[in-house]
């Protein structure tokens, strides 16, 4: 393939925040990483709540144009690509929108505040027939994408347990603004659907599909100060300690056992209260033949243990992630050089673009955005119940829908 | 004090595997660190189950006295302490002969394989007024003992959760040997009763009052090679893999979340099937000041978060115990010169000779032993029913236990 | 300011390898992460050794204009920055070229194979009087950054020692090619030039001046296959193991000693042969009031212990740095979302703009490069003569030059 | 063999301190762990300065009989080993009459102060044909020995390189007081005999015989308070900061490269000034096939990198060693449950005692002291004369002084 033969395709960025910047660099830098690029993504159009703000992100972020209204991304027929990067209540009706109007979707995790709306939006993208894909893009970890490569070659044999945390510290200070995360008709839900989901993903990628859980959810943090402007600055203190607060409704605390089709059991917790863990996403998975265990925050590295070595030299070896293994060749040439948030942005746009010029799977796509919100759902429940639920199906929850 | 005037006091110690030599060598080491002692405990007469393995026993440990009969142990009245370090099934019928002949008492862990046995143990040392231990060890490593320092003072807040962890995986292997430590009718239970009530126990040392419980519990390897001897050697593999087989009957597996009476959270899972995972006891302690790391792996160490460190120079730091730390003028001279296995032991002869000595209070006694046995009976039922159990109280559970 | 006021400068590169790459991503990521930005870099032209191979890169990395003739570069009046990202024999001749065309200059490291080139290079920058850079990249990583000003701020008192490594085992194995990093025609030497000189680096800008210095060297590695085509993929083995071999004639293996001005001792070490070390960059600073320890395999973290903290509580804390940190608002929203290699070169790339647009100085510049030199060649010195060997000053040596 | 056909030796130990006790700890547990035991240490006579220090001293550690002559232990027909646990200044004296009587001698390290005295003790051992053994401890750790199992094994290939450090903090603070550790005329150095001659044991244990040496030497903190009683406690802090104070004529910081018979090379670092570093032993070896790397402060832990694992699961594996490793079968049941300082002791007790029973060879002996001081006396000029030094053979240095 030479370069000329390399398809250019316009992407329109919907949101100009931390996932608008870490989406721009993935558009800027995928082709420099891995060439022969499956496309080349022109950063075509960002949109904002403003068109001074777009103006600005658009100056930022080296787009071509810019709008202060959404919707003419959508009616641009030379967008081809929409990639929606707000806030999570107004995901569903840009998808929809984006669905109907023939563009391929990057959306932001999680998919949807609520269940109705993932599977509107999982509706939306099956019969509009783009490509999809939800951005939980810690799977892209190359660390991540080898454990995966080593449970499917049965270097552990069958897996038994998963054990998965994301624990983060930025607003454990109650000082912290009342951000649109502590909202429920924004986000949805606190630490379960912010962070707890990404577990959720790297669980189902990792050991599969997830029939029930046993959950309890807390909200130690039960109310913010109003938050001056509108920005969604994580971790930031407002220094406003002395003006008024409002309710935060949603949780900070979740934890949750799991059972797995496949037999395994597991479990879950995510916090927004653990002081000095700032973007830790750990699972260590017990198989019968070896473990995996694994660090988000020393993200280069893999443990790894096999029963099959010399029985005087066992033990979890770390693993540093480079070109002899998933997507190393594109990244740098040896590793240890540093794998950082960008690259897992960077990969996540090459599989996503892969998937719309050869017409291959892609995932993890709305279906399993929506089968994440079904299993988010069985959480909260599960924890009002205080028992265990069963994790609906996502046929069973469509039907029970349309009665 | 004077040594002439510290009081020597004989031990009787009934059992001579694992736990009969760490027990021995806390007694001769207890004086040598701790100085001037509360008591010098005298290696007065140690029990097996033949004439013949005491005797090799007593010449081993540095007994002066051997028997395979342990009622005989009972019956001397020059002894004065009873140490039972025999298999969880014969703990009551000793502990209860013992404290009826009023010797104090130190009991392996868990108490008793049943909540009815650890009550009987637990009302028998009341009645006797003797002093009772039960040999959760791990309390007195000098990092954990340093943890339950600096929640007392407040140092990381309020206590919002805990997470602890045993797992091993000495067992992992189905090749091993059916040990009791596999069969319920000694044992009781498996990974439960044998790791897991470790951690329970840490749990009240650290947090407070468990209340509620909501457990899975696994049994994954489900026979294993009838053992030709009856020796107890932990992860020895028996190598005839190809001779007749029994029924493991007890779980290898148990995860819970556990609500504490004071309002924290928490969740512990222990496992006999942790490839890699030798005796990985750890916990993490979130608090609304800070938070606490530990992993016995590593067990010079405590790992400690404050908020009040400043703002640029905020981290989990490493805190090698020594000196400057709980039981630390007792140990070695300066940190990480080493804590092995052996000063748990040192440690908890000395609390307990203390507590004979000048009439203290001592923990975790009986009441806590049988304490635990409620929480892991509330887990088993848990797992059974599938739902949040609450734990019975000991005053509940005695008069339900006498209708 | 507003995003029209920020100038946009025009940048040719000179090399179209991993450097080029890293450099690419720097130039379009910068504006992205710091903003308002101090200058928007435009990728103009790129320089490779062919027109086909130029073309190439131009579309890969988003360079508007390309070429097979370097010469055109510094010719080219548009042409504002020229970025030198060669091998190093070829460093001399460009950047003296690029100087008295009035560029300013990014170069990569170490700045010549030989002192004379590296102080005719200093001389031509300070004759034109052009910003000037050598791409030492590894002070950028936002933890070195805070190390120096932890040490700056005296919280660790004053400095006493400090221990340096950078080991790699990308060509641990005999069987990888002979690329121009093993020529000393080429590169002017090996692990010293390539690895150590970071380490130098590094040393200078957290301690100060290096005065003497007392080096072993060593080559164990003596041939490699012939390499078959000119690129130079670090650690790929070339599968030609029967083909015919070459001589190595540069280092793989570099320890000294390092006498600071200040009064400060240290060591260094080097190696291309440590199996298992990646890009094992450490450093150990002892003061009389803490000390500080950096990995950049785990360069998200600094550690640091401080003789202020509590007598209870002191500990190395392992600092994850954040917006909190030096660089920290420019970067990502939280610690450990995850700073890679990318960061390092971006933050490189932000200081170089800031310098050309403020007028500032800059670090490390042309001289600090040359002084670099002047202490690998004491070392060599050093190594050959087994004795310790003052380092020379720059006006000293060159005088001695000018006899 | 039977307990009654084990030998029961009589032993004499000389210094009631930390290291009185550590020895008296080992000789009462050494039966315990290792059965059956090569001997049964007797713990017979112990001595002080003061009959009474020696009384209490016995009383703590359990001896039979005590006493303020160290000459009465000499003397005494029925003590069959006499143990130097004494200041560095007195080692020869005793050493060379306890040989002369006949004794079994067990010395703490280093051997003695000066090369000459080193020298004499080893000529008067050899004279009398008795079992003899310097307590370099720390060859005694499982880890240690698995790394030197592995490196005769050829597991990492030929060896390349060896960095060792040992790294303190006790006496970083220049108000500890002026004990004997500071005095050259009682301890001869510093930080080199200290704990830097430990490194020059585990680099010759591990790596070879070492030919050369280049050094530095400081000396940062000059006086500390003048001490008030005779104990030596490591790092207490005297609290007396107002009184008088006192010259320290010894090292407190020695960094030397190495060069090795065999080829390698190597460095040693060792300081009283790392604050952070307890007892921080590591080091790290190279070699054609991997890499080992070890750090007493984790010492259940060695962590190894083997050129022959698969490509894409290679990685430096961190082993616990237990059972399966050198001396496991006598400690305890499974890894990680805890090796201290005291199982460096027994470990050792063990192979003294093997060796006096047994008629085998046992090391370090004091042949091996007396070569560690032969490389501290060159290092010690090296620094002096700021170049590389040979080290003395044994015999060349013995033909010098008797000229």
């Amino acid at each position: 393939m030479t370069a000329s033969s390399i398809p250019q395709l316009n992407v329109g960025l919907i949101g100009g925040g931390f996932m608008g910047k870490a989406h721009s660099l993935a558009y800027a830098a995928m082709p420099m990483f891995f060439w022969p690029a499956p496309a080349i993504p022109v950063r075509h159009t960002i949109a904002e709540v403003t068109d001074d703000l777009a103006a600005g992100a658009a100056a930022r972020f080296g787009f071509q144009h810019s709008t202060g209204d959404w919707r003419r991304v959508i009616d641009d027929p030379n967008i081809h690509v929409v990639d929606i990067a707000t806030p999570n209540n107004s995901h569903a009706e840009i998808a929809i929108a984006a669905a109907q109007a023939g563009k391929h979707i990057l959306c932001e995790k999680p998919l949807a505040p609520t269940v109705a709306e993932a599977r509107a939006m999982y509706e939306a993208v099956q019969a509009a027939g783009v490509v999809n894909m939800v951005a939980f893009n810690y799977r892209r970890t190359p660390a991540v994408a080898l454990a995966r490569k080593y449970i499917e070659e049965g270097r552990i044999g069958r897996v038994l347990s998963f054990r998965g945390t994301y624990l983060q510290d930025w607003s454990a200070d109650p000082s912290g603004p009342l951000s649109w995360r502590f909202q429920k008709k924004i986000a949805g839900s606190g630490a379960l659907g912010d962070i707890g989901t990404h577990v959720v993903d790297l669980a189902r990628y990792l050991v599969g599909e997830i029939s029930a859980v046993n959950a309890m959810m807390h909200t130690y943090i039960q109310e913010r100060p109003l938050q001056s402007g509108g920005a969604d600055k994580l971790g930031a203190s407002d220094k406003t300690a002395g003006g008024p607060r409002g309710a935060v409704d949603v949780d900070d605390e979740v934890m949750t056992l799991l059972r797995f089709e496949n037999g395994a059991v597991g479990s879950l917790e995510a916090t927004r209260n653990a002081w000095g863990r700032n973007n830790h996403i750990t699972f260590e998975i017990h198989g019968t033949e070896g473990t995996i265990h694994f660090n988000y925050e020393r993200r280069d590295e893999l443990q790894v243990y096999f029963t099959s070595d010399p029985s005087d030299a066992r033990g979890l070896r770390t693993v540093y992630t480079g070109p002899a293994h998933p997507y190393g060749e594109g990244l740098w040439p040896i590793p240890a050089l540093g794998i950082g948030y960008g690259e897992t942005k960077i990969i996540e746009a090459y599989d996503f673009f892969k998937a719309i010029t050869t017409g291959g799977a892609v995932s993890p796509n709305f279906e399993d955005g929506y089968k994440t919100e079904l299993i988010a759902d069985a959480i909260v429940r599960s924890a009002q119940e205080r028992r265990e639920v069963d994790v609906d199906t996502i046929g069973a929850a469509r039907e029970t829908a349309s009665v």
